[in-house]
């Protein structure tokens, strides 16, 4: 089983003395989670928030690129109707280019009705500003040469996107899909696959299967090391901790709920997903999900502290194996 | 009298074996001028060129940012008119935020015809985008809490733009300007002023009075520190190398021409301009800069290599003083 990193939120704010403090902590963090053998970092990007949230995530992550070395580095999202698509097509290259192959490009039509508004884009527009961007983009790097686009918010003409991203024809995309509709239509673009961390262990299941099927349907791999399964994080030592733990995870949820749900969501949540707990149970958690044939579990930092991804990385990542895959462990320190 | 580096152009082809090694052989050079005592890096911006030129120059510094200790990062500049205001103003400030305050922000608002025909953006529009943008920045940067803005191009409605700059309240913005017109609207603004290699060394003269006067006029400081003059560099040894240098000039000039001159225009070009000589020539050009009130001299990488970064710190710099400011003179080697 691999694991990688879900965070960016409230990055500013992570350390009270401010941004700049706060972006540093960030880094330091990374780059332990380099050397420790995390497998990726996704990223989120979110605008207006006014709660310290990381905004430019790709300039994050190229300063990343520089002071690591292995990590992935991704977004998780780029809500694509808030870019210009040819900039957009140049800075992921730029940064692919500059980590040595190292993107993974998470892309979002974005859901949350406070943005667009501050964007002053329609909500009801962001399906097709997503899907025109994605072409263009796709368009972008998979075209030898000059090429004129024209679609309903976006005219290029006789362009060329320099420069060339190092993941030839382009870094792998991934997209977060919840329904049965949205993760089929991830897997039929060849797209790889973010599963959020509210979904409980049987619904992951379930979502692997039907992004798995689908790849299987068009004549693909069934490769499980596609499906990033977010899930928030807290090893305790005490019950104490476990108190604190599980009234934060409460919190968290609530926090995503009013900032994420769609309006008029009622998904109620079984919230059996979340790895708190001592050492032990959360290895038997994680080989529990192994078991349902989950390879890669992306752990959200709202819960991780410097301290905990050593602990992680020495006490649980090398007791969890991925019997599904038959994939070598991933040595858990360099 | 400091010296900064102004380039970027054809980085992607500066080597060969294309892009990626061409970004790699220049960050290695940036590298080495940190090391040496080069005040600043000014990067262009051009895209769909098809010669490798840099596209994300806000990405490349972010990553020079975290591979550089005291170099300034500088642009030179980014066409307001291509980007969104407020993704713009949040990648400026992280870049900010992650160098420690090193950003010179220098900003243009355009003027090659088939840049704007590719982005299909009327060129006739590009000054009102540029003061749209502009004042946007502004305002973003210097607005306590959350504002709203509308002008024809761009609505946001009840955002703040995070995370803040580290220079407070923003990064020092740089200008172009050529005309008196132009020069004096860049001082009155406050705003810094880089002047182009083409001009000769009275013209270049006459621009840097036009800067200083106006700032006095509004009641600041004579500082020509606030003034850039690039310069394109050339130290050889032999008479060989000599006409190589001059041909190589008169070949920059006619593309500097060809690309980047307004249409219709038949500006004359008297070119004792360039610092192109063995070390003791370019010393005594120097000096004749200095005596005429020039402090900060940017020099052009069409024609710097990492060996003569090298030869220009140890065999020039130390020599050139600038009696103009009484300012100490950077030592050459850190």
């Amino acid at each position: 089983m691999r694991f990688g990193l879900f965070g960016g939120g409230k990055i500013g704010r992570m350390n009270p003395l401010g941004d700049s403090h706060g972006y540093k902590d960030f880094i330091e963090y990374i780059k332990d989670a380099d050397r420790l053998g995390y497998e990726s970092l996704f990223v989120v990007e979110h605008h207006f928030t006014g709660v310290g949230q990381l905004s430019s995530s790709l300039n994050l992550l190229t300063y990343l690129a520089a002071v690591t070395k292995r990590i992935r580095l991704g977004t998780a999202v780029v809500v694509l109707p808030w870019h210009n698509p040819a900039l957009l097509a140049e800075q992921v290259a730029t940064l692919d280019v500059l980590s040595g192959g190292r993107v993974d490009f998470g892309i979002g039509r974005g859901y949350r009705k406070a943005e667009f508004d501050q964007f002053c884009i329609p909500i009801a527009e962001a399906q097709e500003r997503f899907d025109e961007c994605l072409a263009f983009l796709l368009k972008a790097w998979t075209t030898e040469g000059r090429f004129t686009h024209e679609s309903k918010h976006w005219k290029y003409n006789n362009i060329v996107v320099e420069p060339e991203p190092t993941q030839r024809p382009h870094p792998p995309i991934w997209m977060a899909g919840g329904s049965p509709e949205s993760i089929t239509r991830v897997a039929n673009s060849n797209f790889n696959l973010l599963l959020d961390q509210v979904g409980s262990m049987s619904l992951t299941f379930e979502r692997l299967r039907t992004y798995l099927d689908a790849q299987e349907k068009q004549g693909r791999a069934r490769d499980a090391s596609r499906v990033g399964v977010a899930r928030a994080l807290h090893v305790i030592r005490t019950e104490g901790e476990r108190k604190k733990a599980l009234e934060r995870r409460a919190e968290n949820l609530k926090n995503i709920g009013e900032l994420g749900r769609r309006p008029g969501s009622t998904e109620a949540l079984v919230d059996d997903g979340a790895l708190i707990g001592t050492p032990a149970e959360i290895i038997d958690k994680l080989q529990r999900f192994a078991a349902g044939g989950v390879e890669y579990v992306l752990l959200t930092n709202a819960v991780v502290t410097r301290e905990s991804l050593l602990e992680f990385s020495e006490e649980i990542m090398p007791h969890v194996s991925s019997p599904a895959s038959g994939k070598p462990l991933r040595a858990a320190a360099a």
